[in-house]
């Protein structure tokens, strides 16, 4: 079954607002194994849907539209789509009730022109909004099958979780899963370089790589009778991936971000951390504080911008600061050195960098980072080269930090598992 | 001049990410006044591509594309558009250059298939991308013009601003320009009623309401003959903001951030400022400190999570801890007094709140935020309940500090200047 997702608003195409309904829509479909190879975006003007209309049901089984089902005159979608089949609209004696209801229990007066939404093409099936006046329409005809949901998110999305896609899987004969290998400390080019040949090899399940700050996802999506298979194809192509990549790979969860692996690593084995930051600026405890249940971990960041704050909370010698500057590896060092003195933690992160876009020199040019890591007195330093606006090199640098954190807490682990099984 | 947008990607035909260049290569149409009124998303795949191009051909000036033009083999964006136009792709000297250049401050080793992203349709105008390797490609042909941008936003966005919308202007016979009012502390509904009567009375300039986060953007664009002429018709309508808003507005100009705003404040003024923050947890010292050139001002932060760093390093009393929570509006005002103390900065400001998803009770449920500013010895603490996820919580309560801090600022400057004068 193939999908086509149009969403219908003058706002999107002015580009006020941001098309979450597209990428919601695209997402359900591939979570449930439909293909969707459009997306088309258009204004409140017949004669363009109309259009586009056409289009879409010679390339898809699904026409998934958003939009344009409101109670003014703007909104038009309802009565393209019955113009595009030739239809005629008709009255939902049920969305009419829902719709005076609502108003009734809000103690508004409903105008006249909201009786335009329980207005329904011939034929159709209208569901239900539980958030709002406007009642979707689920249509069905010989070419194609016809969606039309609200535009606002909060009553597009229950709508289509509870009512559309039971209905759309009711008629699918095919499952598709994926899941995703998340890798970091790889660009994207060397990650693909490494595993070409199983790009290269592979039809089903296929694999595709995507770059993010600082990671590179790669998914791997399989095509099958049921889920059971489809997750019997994937299986060994993650072995290979977890073989290629070893602890460069962070998580094969979709829902688990870098931040909430480090979380995860520090909550699991009681170990608390605590940040000091100068180039960065509070970015990194930002991320990690974003990870619900942090608090039984993180305890305290600094932001240390100034070299004044970096010699009286870290206390980094004044002598350090003047020999080698406080964008070195030197200072990186006594940042996470004081920060465990001062704070007591199991584990301190410092970075200290130059993030433009003044303040570089040939020596020390704009994007230059160092980074460090100290877990329970092993330190280790990194010095890294970005590229990039100052908030790019500030958000490589958070990354790199969260990355640098993982893997000193992986070695420390496996010394202290290695160090038991000595005895 | 018609626009018509196409964005290359997989992962937007999956839905893993949101389109927002789509929205904002649309606002940047709509605001030089070239209309579009198609915005696609096709995968990487040649065939689909190939349709869609011939297609934008028919009914638009200017295709704008995105994405698809990385190393690796699915992105065939530039492949595509050169096939299509019967075009060789041919190595760009300059962009080869640039590329290797990347890899060499950057200390990586450059892989073979990085050299693909020197080349570019012949006759075309590759773009310089200084924050990635990919450059653009500026094509223009008898029957559109072909605008190839790498999909990475912070690559796309200083690209387009820079060297796309300069050359598309140049070829447009019409000015159109907008200036835009930004507003904190009052909703876009409440902003919007007070200005009804304006957006509804004017057609040329136009007024557009923007909701962000804890702000307002007001939007008055005019068209005319020359940008002068345009300008003149804009005046009056800003002037007319700045009587019903007043101080609501923290600036007139585009490109200045409410962060910058305070930044100014400070700097302007040789006012240092530090930051202590809870729930917040970093975001507000990361903003102030994406400023260029804060280090005049900005000292320290302390991002003082636990109950305990609240107490060591901001010497707020286990008894106000106690007696009323560490979300409290005594807590708040505790911390940035005590930050005072510990830095002798002559501005502070301290956030304590529940992010949620946990911890909220009926008495202090999730949302609640107590943000503080002390100015020189004078304290104002405001209460704040936000809606939403952590995240979001978060990225409010940092808006209302910024606010916060903005508003003391101008009430000290004008005791100050009230006390000079009565001297």
């Amino acid at each position: 079954m193939t999908a086509e997702i149009i969403c219908v608003g003058t706002e999107l195409l002015l580009g006020n607002i941001i098309n979450t309904n597209g990428a919601y829509l695209a997402n359900q479909c591939a979570k449930y194994g439909i293909a969707c190879y459009y997306q088309d975006v258009v204004g409140d003007n017949e004669e363009r849907l109309l259009g586009l209309l056409k289009t879409a049901t010679q390339r898809a089984d699904v026409i998934l539209l958003s939009g344009g089902l409101g109670p003014t005159e703007d909104d038009m979608t309802k009565e393209s789509v019955a113009k595009f089949l030739g239809k005629e609209l008709v009255l939902d004696q049920e969305s009419l009730e829902r719709i005076e209801e609502y108003f009734k229990t809000r103690k508004l007066v409903m105008t006249e022109n909201n009786k335009k939404q329980a207005l329904i093409p011939e034929g159709a099936v209208a569901l239900p909004n539980d958030n709002g006046t406007a009642p979707g329409i689920y249509l069905e005809t010989e070419g194609a099958t016809y969606v039309l949901l609200p535009g606002p998110p909060q009553e597009l999305i229950p709508m289509v979780e509870s009512q559309v896609m039971p209905r759309l899987l009711a008629k699918s004969d095919q499952a598709i899963c994926s899941q995703t290998v998340k890798i970091c400390g790889i660009g994207e080019s060397k990650a693909e370089t490494m595993i070409k040949d199983l790009i290269d090899a592979q039809t089903n399940p296929t694999i595709a790589t995507y770059a993010k700050v600082g990671e590179v996802h790669i998914r791997v999506t399989a095509k099958a009778e049921d889920e059971k298979e489809a997750l019997k194809l994937i299986k060994p192509v993650i072995k290979e991936l977890k073989n290629r990549f070893g602890n460069a790979i962070y998580t094969t969860d979709e829902s688990i971000t870098l931040e909430k692996a480090v979380a995860d690593l520090l909550l699991a084995n009681h170990l608390t951390i605590s940040c000091a930051e100068s180039c960065t600026g509070g970015k990194l405890s930002a991320r990690l504080i974003g990870v619900p249940g942090i608090s039984e971990a993180y305890k305290v960041g600094y932001v240390t911008y100034s070299n004044k704050s970096k010699r009286k909370l870290l206390d980094v010698k004044k002598s350090i600061l003047q020999k080698y500057g406080a964008v070195s590896e030197n200072v990186a060092k006594e940042m996470v050195k004081g920060l465990m003195r001062e704070t007591e933690t199991d584990v301190t992160l410092a970075t200290t960098g130059i993030a433009g876009p003044d303040g570089g020199t040939p020596e020390k040019p704009v994007g230059l980072v160092y980074i460090a890591c100290n877990v329970k007195g092993k330190i280790v330093v990194k010095e890294c080269h970005f590229k990039g606006d100052r908030e790019k090199i500030r958000d490589n640098a958070v990354a790199a930090a969260l990355e640098l954190a993982r893997l000193c807490l992986l070695e420390y682990f496996s010394e202290v598992t290695f160090g038991k099984e000595k005895k």
